[in-house]
């Protein structure tokens, strides 16, 4: 597979066409960023992990008959994926108050709620991300009230398989950031990455931080929270 | 009828105790406050002109058959109102594009929306009354899914009814604010007060504001404005 030009440089990943048509080349980078790009850091191996947990968690999801835009893994950085238009939305399901939310609202961090909620934030670096009522997204034109249900309808189902998953693992899936796109017969896909960047997850009997806030909130070294997590998703751990 | 005790003093008003059950007197205050209280001044005047705008607005809700907490004026300064209990939402309905929604969503201000909008912010000062989603006010318990319709329902026959009366008045209605309460039946109730302060009201032929944003962006003088809306009000200019 041949890598040409490249596409698309974001914060965390680079994109490059293939010579296959519709075929686009993920480089996983060695960037951490936080608070829109203000906290910066290089991270050595960072890439190499989200790569290769975001293959083995879209792998998974394709055993439980959820479809993306991933093909398959085919270097240590780099995987190969159904090229799609993004519909600039973040996707955010949530399990357990954190994060913004937290602050939103006044609710202590860690409280669980009652039932999985799904928000989406307005994908515009410019204008900080957003969150957005679904009357925005109708006002943006960024999708159809239909496709907003439709996004919802998968965000829940994938947070059942992914809670499941990480469940098993001994970790709480506290939260997740989705995105999707639109396929050449505009079909609505789960594209982007899943990954410790993307979703927060909670060691089940430690509560610790296995994910970015390591980063965001200085709690220790990512690599080593991320490699555990890969560790425990290559079920190279024993954990009850 | 007395006036009793002081039960709350808000940024715009004081409230007070009567003598008669359930029966409450709300005293317009001089004082302008913008960006949650971070801009604040003393302007005279201001609080006799908001008591009578806000009267004259409920009184022609009333004609339209909409209830509101108005009793009725009885002074200056002074109006008689039904007590609720507040439900801690601000509901914001827009017709056209201003203010914060032009800067959440980058479009410029002054667009018009193809259809009004009504859209929740967490009436809490602390939080800096942020905007949430119909999941966030389950969260909280603030309400119900069923009340919230009811809600979103009142906003846009209110906003019908309005729209048409400044239209009248040769204004745009841009957006507006609304709070709700529960009466001792829990009957939700239009409550708090409906004045430049809470609308944004452009003059038609030229754009002027008339309202708040005079205060909050130094455009002018406000009691010059608020007293031109309570001059069309009451019927006492001409304009086409
Ligand atoms: N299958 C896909 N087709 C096209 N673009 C994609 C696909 N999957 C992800 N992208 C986009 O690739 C870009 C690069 O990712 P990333 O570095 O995370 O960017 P960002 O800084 O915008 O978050 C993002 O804009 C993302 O939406
Ligand atoms: N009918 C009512 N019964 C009880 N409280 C009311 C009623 N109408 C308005 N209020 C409340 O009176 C308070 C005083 O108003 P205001 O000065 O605007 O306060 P704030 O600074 O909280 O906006 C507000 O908390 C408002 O919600
Ligand atoms: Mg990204
Ligand atoms: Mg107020």
């Amino acid at each position: 597979m041949e890598k040409l030009g490249l596409l698309y440089e974001g914060k965390a990943k680079r994109i490059f066409g293939t010579e296959r048509d519709g075929v686009l080349l993920v480089e996983y980078k060695d960037s951490a960023t936080a608070f829109n790009g203000e906290k910066k850091s290089e991270i050595t191996g960072k890439g190499q992990l989200n790569n290769e947990i975001s293959s083995l968690i879209f792998a998974s999801l394709k055993e439980s008959g959820i479809d993306s835009h991933f093909i398959e893994k085919i270097s240590a950085y780099e995987q190969l994926v159904q090229q799609v238009s993004i519909i600039p939305l973040e996707v955010v399901t949530r399990n357990i108050v954190a994060g913004s939310l937290s602050k939103r609202l006044g609710i202590k961090e860690g409280t669980p709620l009652k039932h999985p909620i799904v928000e989406f934030y307005y994908k515009n670096d410019d204008l900080g991300d957003p969150l957005i009522t679904e009357d925005h997204v109708e006002v943006l034109e960024i999708a159809s009230p239909q496709e907003l249900t439709l996004l919802k309808q998968k965000a829940i189902k994938i947070n059942e398989v992914l809670s499941n998953l990480f469940s098993k693992l001994g970790i709480h899936l506290v939260d997740f950031k989705l995105e999707f796109g639109k396929d050449s017969n505009g079909e609505i896909l789960l594209a982007d990455e899943i990954s410790p960047d993307t979703c927060r997850l909670w060691d089940k009997k430690t509560n610790q931080k296995l994910d970015k806030d390591v980063f965001r909130r200085d709690l220790g070294d990512l690599t080593t929270v991320y490699q555990e997590i890969l560790n425990r998703l290559r079920g190279e751990t024993t954990h009850v």
